[in-house]
């Protein structure tokens, strides 16, 4: 029987990353990455399939990522807790010393009427599939796309572009609601709208219509919007019927129980990415985080702790990052609704000024951060930015600060460096200066009580 | 006599920040800025008022900035610290309760012969000068640069961009070499090379030749290049005349001596900016970085002290950043070199990757991540990022370790966000893949010990 070291079940950014972690950090060299695609997908450039990337080849994960690791194409059904085996749906067994979950998710499928027509399409990272939704598009006008989430507004954005009528359907509120502050999804709705795309909030799908293919869906509010496609993106199903079926725990938000170095309740299997449970930084509780970046971070601390815990996961924190027509967002932690629901007594601090100094500087655009802080400590909790192409790096900084637990003082006084082509005015930097803002909102409050 | 509850002396970044500061830290209303100049220029904008912005015109700080703070045009040319009191140069006198001296610094004229002809050019920053200096630009053909740190390199970026044929000549082995590591430095002397600039290094000027106008300059090694100007930016001196006559210690940097809360030697009388002496964030020792983002820092913290000490300022730590040609490059604590001057064993990690994911994004180019640790305690003592726009903000996440003095661990794991239009891909993300890589060459030495 086959055997090795390290076997990875999912080939994908969670699995990818311990594969290259675990020959990086313990110079493993007997490594089995098993996966199901000949080819996989950069999860987060799936929307740009059809139209940035213009082609499905444009966006595969380079196996010589891979490494020295061997590379097995094949469904992993069940495992083998007491003999150490994995058994392949060809039959095949594997035997492991160490094992790695990385399964990753699925779309989910709400339970509307219609939703197994022929023209609805999920964010679902297969190559074939994915192809064949790229040429379906081409041939259709009017797109209803089901989620005001990232993949959702990403989708709408791209199709847009290529002259297709958009109508975005978003149960809640407003888009992006979950992971935004109210200020940035307004702008990623108006973005939207003003580049023409008909955003409805506040109303689900109550049923798509039409014989073997979609031709409309009903909205809640009794409204029926005409459509030649619908696309679905409201978020993702853990991948977790392999490790249930073997006996590991699963937690509240569906996931692979996991404990703070990544390990399953068998101290042999470990558990990555989106099939994992992750645990907010800020109370130790479940949170339904799952990205490409939390996967690869989940990897690495996996991949150091195969042989013996030596890195701890303190936490996962949300770090989201997107670009709709021309504003790009970005936020990092928590919202200031997730923070008061913690119990929180959140302040917020704000600061705009050009992206570039002084403003007169060619192509200066209005940046803003904004962020919250906890008003007992003074730690800040999560902010966000928008609307330049450097927000990404910014939520990062963002990121930064929160997992040193820094203060509104601190970050305030933080070290930061400007330049005319590439940052705000170090007279009003906007990082440093929502800090400020914050701890000034304090000291009047404490001046008014 | 006019009496102020605070007067500052200097209206560049240092003396500009205080204001605002002070306003929102205290409310206080009572405030006079004193300074020379009828208009403020931006400094770090000084090298792009005759190319990119095209008027001086356009580098203005606006003095809506100094919000309810009053503004008085003089040169103050003595302190009665006895009386607390400051003296004009047309005799008024000013009382103050508290004082901040922000009176900047003066480019360095190097004791060249030849110096002090017509056409020898500095970044003074006056508007009169640097509008002449424009206009004298216009009508010339040659140039030489005497000095390749930022400022001279960017001057030479500018004008060569207008189709002036540019000498530089540096000193020392290569350009930018006191703040950047030596294959950033060879990136923007290759930047510059590639566009028409002639790069000398590792040779001074001996003699700046012509009548009453410079027609050539003799090199150390004998050569004689022919010009029609000079710019000189080789460095500038702390203006701390006003102090030091006033009795306040100056410190072996050549600037003001003050503590970790500001203060001068006098307690109701803080230095703020690049008169001021700094200190090392690493050992406390007096550094020379004068950088208007440090100036502006410690305006904030005296602002915070003014009345009683507040905020202490942890130390300063340099970070630079600036665009050649179409390679953007930005550092943030200590080089190599200064690190191991100062005792550390430096271990080195670098990443590099698309600074768009996938690698097949429009306008995806190679970013790379040099990160410089110490290996006994494993902390972030420096970075450095090229060659996107975003590299400024990712100094500033560099900077934000180091002020956290993160370990590579804990860099390798720090939470970040991706996204394809924003950042490279989570699988190698520049920032703490470098640290990663940090980690396992300490591991191979272990190894290999």
């Amino acid at each position: 029987m086959e055997k090795h070291e390290l076997v990875i079940v999912g080939g994908s950014a969670g699995g990818l990353q311990t594969a290259i972690c675990a020959q990086k950090h313990h110079g493993l060299k007997d490594i089995l990455v098993i996966r199901m695609e000949e080819k996989v997908m950069v999860p987060c450039g799936i929307p740009y399939i059809y139209g940035t990337l213009g082609a499905v080849e444009k966006n595969i994960m380079p196996d010589k990522l891979l490494g020295e690791a061997k590379l097995k194409i094949g469904e992993a059904v069940s495992i083998d807790r007491k003999n150490k085996t994995v058994k392949l749906k060809n039959g095949e067994e594997i035997g492991y010393n160490k094992l790695v979950i990385a399964t990753g998710s699925t779309p989910l499928q709400p339970p509307i009427p219609g939703m197994d027509k022929k023209n609805v399409w999920f964010a679902w990272k297969n190559t074939d599939y994915l192809q064949e939704l790229a040429k379906a598009i081409e041939g259709v006008g009017d797109i209803v796309v089901i989620g005001g989430g990232f993949i959702g507004l990403e989708f709408a954005d791209e199709c847009r572009k290529k002259g297709h009528k958009i109508t975005v359907v978003e149960l809640l509120e407003h888009c992006l609601q979950l992971v935004c502050s109210t200020d940035l999804c307004i702008r990623a709705e108006d973005s939207l709208k003003t580049s023409g795309v008909n955003i409805i909030t506040g109303n689900g799908v109550k049923s798509i219509n039409g014989k073997e293919k979609a031709g409309s869906v009903t909205l809640q509010s009794g409204e029926e919007i005409k459509c030649d496609m619908v696309i679905v993106g409201i978020g993702v199903v853990p991948n977790v019927k392999l490790a249930k079926d073997a006996g590991l725990e699963i937690g509240p938000t569906r996931g692979i129980k996991v404990d703070e170095f990544q390990r399953t309740n068998d101290p042999d299997i470990f558990a990555v990415g989106d099939c994992a449970e992750k645990y907010s930084f800020f109370n130790g509780e479940p949170v339904p985080i799952r990205l490409a970046s939390v996967a690869t971070r989940e990897g690495k601390i996996a991949a150091a702790n195969l042989f013996e815990p030596q890195w701890r996961n303190i936490g996962t924190i949300g770090v989201f990052s997107t670009v709709i027509g021309d504003t790009a967002m970005a936020m990092a932690g928590l919202t200031d609704t997730q923070a008061q629901k913690l119990g929180y007594d959140v302040i917020v601090g704000e600061a705009e000024a050009a992206s570039r100094h002084p403003g007169t500087m060619p192509d200066a655009r209005p940046m803003r951060v904004r962020l919250a802080f906890d008003r007992r400590s003074g730690k800040i909790l999560g902010g966000c930015v928008c609307c330049t192409m450097t927000v990404g790096e910014v939520s990062n900084i963002i990121a930064t600060a929160i997992v040193n637990e820094m203060t509104m003082e601190q970050i305030a006084m933080c070290p930061i460096g400007t330049h005319p082509f590439l940052t705000a005015s170090p007279l009003a930097y906007q990082f440093t200066d929502a800090a400020s803002n914050a701890l000034h909102k304090v000291k009047n409050m404490v001046k008014a009580a």
